[in-house]
């Protein structure tokens, strides 16, 4: 039987692979927000001498797709870590962005 | 009824969103990975002259608390949009990378 | 008679500034390396939905153009800063690094 | 006959560089400005896991001093291909920036 793949199952999978190693002591927020903007850049790099029309078609190529990929689940891994220390919410803290984006930038109405 | 947290409704209803608002033009993987690592950067901000023990505690401060908080919903809004133009699937992404650490780094074995 | 603009001058005043108002004990090279990169991702920020054609015309409106100034002269600032505390000679380092390149990518001979 | 080491001159030797090899094609100052904001995380990420004390000290080893400065030139160089492209003064900026900082931060008066 595997595992639902959600948020929560995810972090707690992460705690406990820093809690085995005693990566904790490594893991103030303050760390945590700097690896998470260090891979975010990374993911830049992919990116920083393309045209806007390359950056559409990174995940047809085979070489590039996966680093792709690899870059997007460091950034969330981070994340999710830097949740976890700090008691936060993510998706909880998103769905009330959203909220508050959507009455801040109203849809424009039709003609 | 509320819907459900999780993060494929909340991506559809960042896409809603962006749709709406005829900013699907400006979301290339380009500039969606540029934003991110930008809402990254505020997250960093925050942190940037804190020792590691205040850094630690930023969630009691009630102003610094909400501007956490908003800065991790960034995050994720920038990265589930990035995923969702290239059809990445994110926690699918963040389960294998799991498991390849799992197998990089060995838990130490005890005495 | 005004001092010469240069790098030694300013990296001078910077440190002056700095110790005068007693904010040397926050300048560790790891916080000024965070502050580093906090500068670069707000010039980011100024172009991340532009095109790379409006990005080529940033200085033409006058709105931009002194923010794009005042980000710059603040990565400048904290790159020196950085280079201060840890005794690295920025220019020496850059120079050193143009003749590593100039090895590493020769330029490709004529038909 | 070496030539001094300054900020105009290491500029120009970028320029030329970049000429020789016909890359100015990929230097538009949106691009520029998100690989400056790369090679910042670079150098955070030396940092990432240190403690201050450990920061301050990294000069120390024999490893981890080149890649500081290695990381430091390239900060430079972006910083300084991106004023060239857009024909900004870095030196002048940073005077300013300075001069605006004097007044806006006054030093506390003694006792």
């Amino acid at each position: 039987m595997t595992e639902r793949l959600d948020v929560a199952v995810l972090q707690r999978r992460l705690a406990e692979f820093a809690a085995a190693r005693d990566w904790e002591q490594y893991h103030t927020p303050k760390n945590l927000a700097a690896a998470l903007s260090v891979e975010a850049s990374e993911l830049v790099e992919i990116f920083q001498w393309l045209t806007p029309e390359q950056s559409a078609r990174v995940m047809d190529d085979p070489d590039t797709a996966p680093r792709v990929a690899d870059e997007v689940a460091d950034v969330l891994a981070y994340l999710l870590q830097f949740c976890e220390v700090l008691g936060i919410d993510v998706l909880a803290a998103l769905a009330a962005k959203i909220e508050r984006n959507e009455r801040r930038f109203p849809v424009p109405e039709g003609p």
